[in-house]
């Protein structure tokens, strides 16, 4: 199943995948086709093969491919009765391909299209390119294997799948592959379990990690900086539970329009109940305790608390997608004129908050897609005026910003902000998310100056947006090597024998008075391996501690990734430290 | 239905239920009658009745049982088969008791005993008072009436409950009713209310309390206090989510032991999950990333979070019975010559939490009971070591110590801490549990000094057991009055007339700039008003803020509770409220 492609690169990927599907089967004739779509940088197929796949297998059929190039073979279409194209992947044995034409015909699709390479034959949209002469053989590469369960279910048989990336030019394939290369070194699964930050446990499930005390640490100081900012801003935290009866999230709207993702629960006593996958709905029942006058607002609540969603076994991947996410959500009510306030405000904070890890920002307003408005909450009428408002707070702010339609929630139109890393990648990262239809569904007022009930606004606002993901992000922008405020351990103390390790207690115990976090590595072992270790670690700064530290007070430091020490006093080393922390260094 | 009873008090309690009922037959005498056991000071009867009873009901009712008691009626046992008892009860049309009496047959019962009491019979094991003269009729009274399942079951019909207590003495019933009049003032439900620290919401559902920001700096503070404790003991913070696959408490033990209480969740895929009812299984999982020597124990994490049971309707409460609560949980993970000191240490936590409120604290050693083995897990023998180890803890600290047989926690014994409020109410709060079987469960070990394997053992540890409860306890041993340290508004300022304001407005951000939370009540409103929404709110400081106030540094402040005003320059006043705050007053 293809889709329909726009360029030249697109239909030369997407014939790679075609050549693909054909050097499996010619190593494998009894191979079963899944699907084989383009991707960012190129593509992948899906097989149910005889045997598992190794790393070993994919030159070999790098070659295959590049034989069929070679031969020079046309992409011929053929478009014919569905029923006709059933008869022939039954009779070549591709029963996922059978499948595929029965959904097509359930949804009425009366002829289908096919592609042939040679004996190789797929059903396809296409387009694809002539033929495979025009593919320069020397700019793609099959890189991994991985599983895949068939249309992503996991009730479904799992297939592997084979990914590979193509490009116009040899040059740009080698350009893409070392900063794979360096993406790869900086994997934040890789990192988060060398650094000993979080785990995931076969039996707590995928999708739900664990957090270590390095970790946790890691989360509750960028909580903490978060809510120093939001607090100086006037916020305040409520708390909320995890679960609540279906009645809050129909009455909301998101049983309706969020239902498969809900993880339901049913009491023994027969109600029925949902894991919150958002926290709005709890903030709107605290808020509306009581009535409120326009002395009282903008009401401003914070917490940062866990959600969950039921994400499919496919789409979840380390700590950047899962299950239960620990989002760091505010809402804000108030009334229409004080909105462009309250987003110029928020908007503040996420720019100092990601200024204070070098990253730049972009910004998108994310608007409705009227083509598939039954996706959202409200009337149309809500929506300009949600849409109209956002827009030109952002052009006051006299911001770039690219429009997404089809990009709002489920509620409202919203600003995203993408953060660019240090490798150049983006991620989206905070939002800011005007809303008016839930003030509407839960008739939230307020008393204006004229004593009359007026509609109140919300805007809901996380900076980090999940914590999980943004960890993840920070995991791989720093390879790691976070900054010192922010480094499990800030100062590693490396006795050379053991019986330096007193002294350099007393030193440790001097740094902790501090409340500079240290470690001490009173193991017997070499110095050298110590090190090694804390090097591995990428603790910010290293104290080799022997004769000469234990009878003065000069230190000689070792900063991370620098070849050469320092040589400093306790005093000016503690005040410098102390200074890189306060400063968010 | 009734249970065997051991006195004289308790059967007048008991016969005082047969009278209640009889006199609300003779009321109604279509009334269904439900059952009527004795509880603790007194009893209750539950009734299906034509129309709602009110307050007023209740003297009337009161009246007809002392006429009953001045008649002087005996209480006659009558046995008889189950079978003929079945048909007398249908005979009078008493469904629940035919109901009771199906559910004796069901048990193999074949006799049923009855009481009667002039025209009045009843389905009772007894025992009773041989006549209605031995009650004094002085020394009772009808309390309250209330909704209750029939059987607890929200799935059954909602009967009226009346309550009545009843004392063998007149001034024994008045001691009661001015404790009970006390105990109303101080209800956490009511004055969480006036206070606004939470609510309850019915979309969100009963037992599922939502914290306001008022609450939810209370609930800040206590934990940030308990970790400031715990943190200079050495523990670390972990984080963990609040689902999990059914394996991990079926390996805990959890599923099988807990189950009816565990919310249980069906993910779109198939799998099981359930809403965790404790932590430790999680704990257990992050610390068995890896292997330890004897140099890394103990290890000791801690998080608090929430945790869901699946309690009945009927067992709800405010906030001291919830489904979803938070626990300020700790797992410590040691060898087991490293126990005593641990347990002390932890033992000296809550030592010193609780002196902070000044709560006695009362020790009991909780062992399990041999007679219901079946509830618990593991071996005797484990058993027999864990409660050996932990007397022998309790002896050493030469604690007065009660023994709680049945009391153990289901994996270990444990020591229960008993606090006596400022109104002599016992409350069971902090616990220690020493836990010799999940180790052996998840195969838990370490390399001792000699190189070899050795089992972990763990300690469990809740310092405020649950914060809901612990915060209801609080309030009521407060009477909402909360020490300076945890009150939510600190200091109130209360300007003369709106002319004051601006001026008070500079006082209220000298304050929070020293990190005193403060109230500026500018509010057009006359201060007489103000200082009484002051009181109301339990602010422990007031400063009205006239003339004098706004042309000099002198503050005259009116302390909660007090008539007198005191006067005394802004600087002393904010060293004094500081130090307070420090010395947690």
């Amino acid at each position: 199943m293809s889709h329909p492609l726009s360029d030249k690169l697109e239909s030369m990927r997407h014939s790679l995948a075609h050549l693909l599907a054909s050097a499996v089967l010619e190593m494998f004739p009894e191979a079963k086709l899944g699907i084989g779509p383009v991707i960012e940088d190129g593509f992948y197929y899906d097989f149910e093969l005889p045997r598992t796949l190794m790393p070993e297998d994919l030159p070999l059929l790098e070659q295959k491919m590049k034989e069929i190039i070679r031969a020079n073979v046309s992409f011929l279409r053929e478009e014919m009765p569905a029923e006709e194209a059933l008869k022939l992947f039954e009779k070549i044995k591709q029963p996922y391909k059978t499948e595929l034409i029965n959904d097509l015909q359930v949804e009425n699709t009366k002829t289908v299209s096919l592609y042939k390479t040679g004996p190789f034959v797929d059903l396809c949209r296409g387009p694809h390119i002539q033929t495979t002469k025009e593919i320069p053989s020397d700019s793609f590469k099959l890189t991994k294997i991985a599983g895949a369960y068939w249309k992503g279910s996991e009730k479904n048989k799992m297939l592997q799948r084979v990914y590979g990336v193509a490009f116009a030019q040899k040059s740009e394939l080698k350009e893409y592959l070392e900063k794979l290369a360096e993406a790869e070194k900086r994997d934040h699964r890789k990192l988060g379990k060398e650094l000993d930050l979080f785990i995931t446990s076969e039996l707590v499930g995928a999708g739900l990690p664990l957090w270590t005390p390095k970790g946790a640490l890691i989360r509750n100081l960028l909580d903490e900086y978060v809510w120093k900012l939001r607090e100086a801003c006037g916020f305040q935290k409520v708390s909320i539970p995890h679960i609540t009866r279906k009645e809050l999230y129909e009455k909301s709207g998101h049983w309706q329009k969020f239902s498969d993702e809900l993880f339901k629960i049913k009491s023994r006593e027969g109600h029925e109940f949902a894991l919150k996958p958002m926290s709005c709905p709890h903030h709107i029942q605290i808020f509306d305790r009581k009535l409120y006058s326009f002395r009282d607002l903008p009401v401003r609540y914070c917490e940062t608390t866990m959600v969950y969603r039921d994400e499919q076994s496919g789409e979840l991947g380390g700590i950047s997608r899962v299950r239960g996410m620990t989002q760091d959500d505010s809402h804000v009510f108030c009334s229409k004129d004080q909105i462009e306030k309250e987003v110029l405000m928020i908007w503040d904070i996420i720019k100092k908050f990601y200024s204070t890890f070098k990253f730049d920002l972009r910004v998108r307003l994310s608007l409705h897609d009227p083509k598939n408005f039954e996706k959202y909450l409200g009337t149309p009428e809500i929506w300009k005026t949600a849409e109209g408002s956002l827009q030109s707070i952002a052009k006051h702010r006299s911001a770039e910003f690219e429009i997404g339609i089809g990009e709002a929630a489920l509620y409202g139109p919203k600003i995203d902000f993408i953060a660019k890393d240090s490798l150049g990648r983006d991620w989206q990262v905070a939002t800011i998310q005007l809303d008016f239809n839930q003030p509407e569904r839960f008739d939230l007022n307020f008393i204006n100056q004229k004593g009359q009930k007026e509609r109140v606004v919300m805007i809901h606002c996380a900076i980090m947006g999940s914590l999980e993901r943004f960890i993840s992000v920070l995991i791989e922008h720093y390879t790691g090597a976070f900054p010192v405020w922010l480094s499990p351990i800030q100062v590693a103390i490396l006795p050379v024998t053991t019986k330096h390790n007193a002294k350099a207690k007393q030193l440790a115990k001097i740094f902790e008075q501090e409340n500079i976090r240290v470690f001490l590595d009173d193991a017997k072992e070499s110095v050298g391996k110590k090190i090694r270790a804390a090097s591995f670690q990428k603790i910010p700064y290293m104290i080799v501690f022997g004769d000469k530290e234990a009878k003065s007070n000069n230190l000689f430091i070792k900063e991370r990734g620098k070849e050469k020490v320092s040589k400093t006093t306790r005093k000016a080393f503690i005040e410098k430290i102390k200074k890189e922390i306060e400063k968010k260094k």
